[in-house]
Formats: C-alpha cells, structure tokens, sequence
C-alpha cells in the first residue's frame, strides 16, 4: 500500500477550529475514530490518512461558517462526497476538517424547458436521475460509482457516455462555491454559453476541491432518447477494434457508448457471468436516437466493424436483450477481481489520442505479461480513454512496487503520444508525480493561481500540487 | 463614439523596448501611424486608441522575445488577429506593442484519425476550413467575421451553429501560450479529456489576451455530415418561434443552426435582397447527419412548428435551395445597415436560457421601439444568444447615449434572467461595466487570477478587468 508523505500539522490552530466548530455544529461535527477513518482514502493503494473531525453543513452558509473559522486558524478543510475516487484525494495529510456533503443533496430547481437543474453537490447520478425521471430529463455523466454530483464536478468525472455527452466540464453550467478565505462566489449562469471575463467555472471544475469548495451545481440535461440500440462486436486483434472505433467516430455515427473489452475481460466477465462470448477483444455499443436513427447507427457500425474483422455482430433495441449485451460491461469490475481472488485491483487511466489507442493497449498488455501482473483491460475507446485493472497483493511491497513502475511507465508512454496520465480520475496524491511530466512549466502557472486562491494553502493541501 | 479612459503611459519603457525590438525584427516591427490605427479598434462605437509598433512575428518563439523585452520594460503586449473583435479588445490604452499575427497562419498538423488538427493563430477559420477541404473534415465554429482561429480562442467566440457543436471553449483540446515573463507553456493536449490539473485550456480560452498569448491551437474537428437539410419557417410572433426552438431542443432534435430573424430583420431583407418572405418572425434551420436522418429531422421540426402556429414551412437538401434559404440570413447585417444608411450599427450581444427568451426579445423591441431607436434582432437561439443591431448615429451625443442607456438595461435585464451580457462578443473595454454585475464577488477572483499571471499587468491592459 503506497503511503504517502503527511505534511506538518498545525495543532493549535486544529484545537481552536474544532472547539470553534463543535459549539456551531454540535453534533453535525464527529471526532470518533472509525468515522474519521471512513471519511478518508478507502480504495487499496494509497494508505488512509483520517481528518481531525468530520463535519457535515447543510447549507452554502454553513459551508462558508466552517471554512471561515478554518481560514481564521489556518486548518485543512478536506470536501468530501462519497469517498469513492482512487486517488487519495479525500485524505488529509496535514489532519483538519473533513467537510462531507452528506446533507446536501437537495434538487434546488429543475428547468424543463432550459434541460437544467441546479443541485446540491452532495446527491449521487443516479438519485438525481431517480428524481428527474417523470420529467423526461436526465443527466448523462456515468462515472462507476454511484458518486456525488459535488465529487464528480470536483474532479472532472465522465464515464461510458462522454463521448456523445461529454464530461463533467462540459455539463456544468455554473457553480456557486466557498473560496479560501470563506466568500461565497457564483460562477457561470444559467445561459447555454458566455464570453464575460474568465471561465471560473472550468477552473473549478477538475480542481479537486483546492481551490474553492462547490456548494451548488447547475447542471445541463439532456432529454431521454426517444429510441435506443445496443451492439456487440468480437474482433480478432485490439488493434483491429480500435481501427472500427476509429472509423466510427470519423463518419460521425453519434454513438453514446463505445466500449473496449481485452479478451482476458472477456474471460473474467465469462467465467464470472457464465458467458459463453468469443474471448477476443469486445466492443460493445449503445446508440441514441429515434426509432429509424438508432436502427441506422447499429446498421452502419455493422458495416464498418465488418470491414474491420469484426464478427458475431448483433444488435438490438429490446431492453432485456440491451441488458444482457451490458453485462459483460457491467460486470466487468467485480468479474477481474474474481480473476484472483487473493489480490485486490489497482486501476490505471490513461487516455491517448485514439490513432494512438492500439498501439498504447497493446504495449500494455505486453507490459504486464512481462511483468507476471494479471491486469484486464477496459475502455472507454471512443475518447481513447482505458482502465488496466492490476491485480496485486496490496500488503507485498514487491507487487505493489511492480503496480507503481507500471503506472507510471504507462503514464509516460501516453504523455509521449500526445495523451494525458489521467482521462477521468483525477490527480489526488496518487498522480502528483506525473503532474508535470505531463504539463511541464504549467504547473509553475496552477502553482501561482493556487496561491493567489488560497495563500495559506489551507483547501485540500498535498493534492495535484 | 464611446472615448475610453486613457491608462498612463511608460514613456521610457516603451522607447527602450521599440529600440530592442526594432533592433531584432527590423522592417517585421512597423511604427507608422496608418498601420498602428489599423492595428486598433476600428468598429464604429469605441473610438481608436492605437499602439506605439505593431510587431509581425512568425513563431512561438519571437512572440517570446517579443514579450521578454515588453516584460523587461514594462511595456504593454496587445495581440491582433484580424481586428475584428467588437468590444474595443485591440485597442492600446496605454500605449505599447501590438503583436500582429498576421504571419502565423501555418498549419502545423492534421491528425484525421483522432479529428484534430494544431495551427498557429493567425490563419482565419475560412482558410483553415480551405485547408481541410480534401480530408472530408471541417471546423464549426463560424463567427459573423472570418476571424483568426487565435482571435477566436481569446474572446471565447461561437456563431450560428454552437448549439450543435459548441463555442471555442468546447473545441480547443490545447493550446502553446506565451506567458506574462515570456515563458513558453503547453496547455492540455490532444487526449480527447483530462483530469490532470487545472484548467489552463479553458482559462486561456476567452482571457483575451489579457493572461497569456496564444501561440499554436490544437482543435477539434468534425467530420463533414454526409446530408445537410435547411427549413425555414413563419411564425406570428418571437413567442411562438421560442416555443417551437424550445420544442425542438427538448425532443432532442440535434439542430446544427436555429437562427431567429424578427419581423424587421425580415423587412430589412427582403427590401434588401428583394425576396417576398412574409414580414413576421422567421426561423432558419440546418440539420446535419445522414440522408435519412436530415429528412427525419426536418420534419419533425415541421411538426413541431406547426404546433407552435408556424406557417409556410418549407425544407431542402438541395445546395442552391439551401443557400437560397440561408440567403436571408447571410444578409441580414448588410441589409440592417440599409434600413438607414444614414446611420452605423451597435449590436448588442446577450444570452438567456432560452425559456426566457421570447420575454427578452419581446422586451427589447418594445424598448427600442420607445427609445425611437430602428434595432432589427437576430439570434442564434438555439443557444438562447441574439444581437439587436441598434442604428445610431456614432457622431450624435444623444444616439450614443441611448444606445448605451439600452445596451446597459439590456445586460441587466439579461443577467436578472440568470443570462450573460455577452454571449460570444466578449468583454473587452465595452463590456468591463457589466462584468461585476454579472459575477459580484467572483471578479475578485479574476482579479487574483490576472495579478498571479502578470503581476505588472502587461498583457492587453484595461482589458475584461
């Protein structure tokens, strides 16, 4: 388990904000042991570094009261949503107040007629796509988890459909956040787009609570599709599934889903489904449209799969058989880890140009095959965007070192093509390292607005920077 | 004519970065006072305040030498593309070097496979779009004028068909920049997304100049549509176009352009064109996708519409039909002008969720209509943007005044709407007194934000802040 470095605490400084914020919060603020730990880092490869306390505000002035008195003490505020990134950015390295969003999940306002709404940070995708669902609306963005709107905004989440929906920086429209020294500002609006002055909106979005910690979120949607389709392919090679991706993507078919399975997923999700799928690489495929234009879209990625090698090509609108065609998919997590049931999984995140994406797949699989790492890959191909899932021992410090070269030797490989070390997870702690092999000299500008932001550093210290 | 405020001049700054610069670019450096007024705001509403030199570099790294000798002196960096910003963006009102980049028009690569393409800012998106003809690929973004691709990114332009493909800041996957200190920085890539770090992309991207210079582009391309469909359609008033706009983007229909002219606008036109289109509000659209698609498409819009009330409907994919019908569009700021060739045109530039629209619209002709003042509208209003184009006399005092007096309320009236006062023009010196009342406290931010990057406020001065 990698542990990262804890940074100097200021223990009097802790004291006061806690004293301060117990008599306000009363029992909305926590100090018990077990629930500080679960309000840090989880997930296996970065080692837990629990808050002095967890406090859990209701409203954007609560949220501005709590950073206030952290600014005035120069004490870590840590936002937390549902604790479900793999980066360690819900850690508090230097202790101080974890600010959950627990109680934050109201539904503001719906806007039928603008397809938006604006939220709480603290609700999860799918209960705001369960309270939208009488409006014919819904919100796009499917990262794995079941996150907080607030969490996935902070780190720039997308998921199987950003390449028809976007990303988390596509469908916010304006954001109302607490900055450092506890204003409360309101970025963007309600209007589809806007060229007054800088796009803070965009700045905070991605910048994983470090800048300013979001209260309230508006939110574009999108009306559900009249009709959908879903497709299956088999290909004989990765590189002849992505040269299909490709050529999809370059005749404008708008597919909504276009996801890569390597065949050792495909084994995983067989033996673990009872499947009985060719094991070589999968893509799998969902359309968005009317009843003619999905039929369409599944006809014309039939053809060009075709041209690519592809074979036992199906597809269908019926829901059941949709669902069943997304399984593999949808349990492709849980189906790696039964893989092997001793280790636990580490996910990767590259994202690369997608004339690159064979070629970068490929390498790694022979990467960890050299490396005697049992590591299924899944992608969301159409942004040139995959997981390797590394399976590995977290207590075996040799394994876990094998997962750390690999990491970052594939974080490097995708920055020399022209790609990023991170298409949807975000930088945390796990990922600081590859922050500059990736933007160079940037960094030295995201250094100075952080500073500008927050000068004494007290928003999510230790994380990206 | 709107005099801006003049800033106070570094005398001996400027003369020792001219001597430098002079020194190194020779007859690339010219000091003539014709070709500096021509390097200012030329529009007809801010008066002229021009540059000392206007300096024509060829490569990211002469911009750099460029800014170092500014950065060194002192001396303000204005960058130009083709002048044709509307907000006094170009204007020197300290002084200082313009940075014409009118010799980095180079395409530095086309990547038809990923559908990306990296440029330097000087080539306008015609002659890009010229470019690409052969590889069946286009770039969407169509402002009013051919603007530079770099003059675009800086003021976060969009035009007729955002609402399908987005603004600027949707289609900019990376940029180079030269920083304040003359530093060279690489912002995103060509991942298709990131969530590595802050934003820089999206805070160069609408900056206008004032917190970098952009130096090379990397876009997002889209393959050209296989069909194309044009509609026009009648409607009894600005409330019933809404509606059915409204309608249209609910159910999904992925309009490439929905542009509004009014009642006027079309008596502008039809005079000036001699075309008979009934003399009531009219939509104009554009679809794009496949053959079967782009007859789907129109026709349910057909639909649609006549629910609305919309009479004398009509759809094409015939190319000369379709410029027919666009016709009145294409000429709609030259038949405005004609309205009262005695008079200039001021256009305004706000954007509202579009179920505020018919309100906002309907407002603003009945306050024009009171102001005495001839103000045809047309808008991109699937976006929720339109342009009342007002008739004044430039030289009369009290024109001026009454256009400013609208222009203010309108922005007002905009924001009240959760709305922006500019949804594609930018700030520039026009716009600086409504960027507060948009953003309130969170121009603090953009102040803290601009002071980090450059500290001696060199890049664009009396720009957006």
């Amino acid at each position: 388990m990698a542990r990262i470095d804890r940074l100097p605490r200021n223990e009097d400084g802790i004291a006061a904000a806690l004293a301060e914020l117990k008599a306000t919060f009363g029992e909305r603020l926590q100090t018990g042991q077990a629930i500080r730990d679960q309000h840090a880092h989880t997930t296996t490869w970065v080692a837990n570094q629990a808050p002095d306390a967890v406090a859990f505000p209701r409203t954007t002035e609560e949220v501005a009261a709590i950073v206030r008195s952290c600014a005035a003490h120069r004490v870590p505020v840590i936002p937390f949503g549902t604790g479900t990134s793999l980066e360690g950015h819900v850690n508090a390295p230097a202790g101080g107040i974890c600010l959950s969003t627990r109680d934050m999940t109201d539904v503001i306002a719906v806007n039928e007629a603008d397809l938006d709404c604006t939220i709480q940070p603290g609700i999860t995708r799918k209960a705001l796509n369960e309270h939208l669902r009488a409006t014919g609306l819904f919100f796009p963005i499917d990262p794995g988890a079941d996150a907080s709107l607030g969490g996935m905004a902070a780190t720039r989440a997308s998921g199987t459909n950003a390449v028809r929906y976007g990303t988390m920086k596509d469908n916010v429209l304006g954001l109302t956040a607490v900055m450092a020294d506890g204003r409360v500002i309101h970025t963007g609006g309600r209007a589809r787009k806007s060229s007054a002055g800088y796009d803070l909106t965009r700045l905070l979005v991605g910048s994983e609570g470090t800048l300013g910690i979001i209260t309230e979120i508006t939110l574009r949607l999108q009306g559900i599709p009249e009709a959908m389709s879903s497709a299956t392919c088999s290909f004989p090679t990765v590189a002849a599934a992505c040269e299909a991706v490709i050529a999809t993507i370059q005749m404008g078919v708008p597919v909504a889903r276009i996801e890569l399975l390597d065949a050792l997923q495909v084994r995983a999700v067989n033996a673990y489904s009872k499947l009985t799928l060719p094991e070589s690489p999968l893509l799998l495929l969902e359309f968005h449209g009317t009843e003619a234009g999905v039929a369409e879209q599944a006809e014309t990625f039939g053809e060009i799969a075709a041209d690519a090698g592809g074979t036992e090509f199906t597809w269908t609108t019926s829901p059941e058989e949709r669902t069943k065609l997304w399984q593999a998919r949808h349990d492709s997590y849980w189906a790696s880890l039964a893989l092997d049931p001793t280790r636990k999984g580490i996910s990767t995140d590259v994202c690369v140009p997608i004339s690159r994406l064979a070629e970068c797949v490929t390498a790694a699989q022979a990467r960890t095959q050299e490396l005697g790492i049992t590591a299924p890959v899944v992608g969301h191909v159409g942004d040139g965007n995959f997981h390797v899932l590394l399976l590995v021992d977290p207590e075996s410090p040799e394994e876990t070192a094998k997962a750390d070269d690999f990491t970052g030797w594939l974080a490097d490989l995708a920055i020399s093509m022209g790609g990023t070390c991170t298409g949807e997870h975000g930088i945390g702690q796990g990922k600081r390292a590859y922050l500059r092999r990736e933007h160079g000299d940037a960094v030295d500008d995201m250094v100075a607005i952080k500073r500008a932001l927050d000068p004494d550093g007290i928003l999510n210290p230790g994380k990206i920077l």
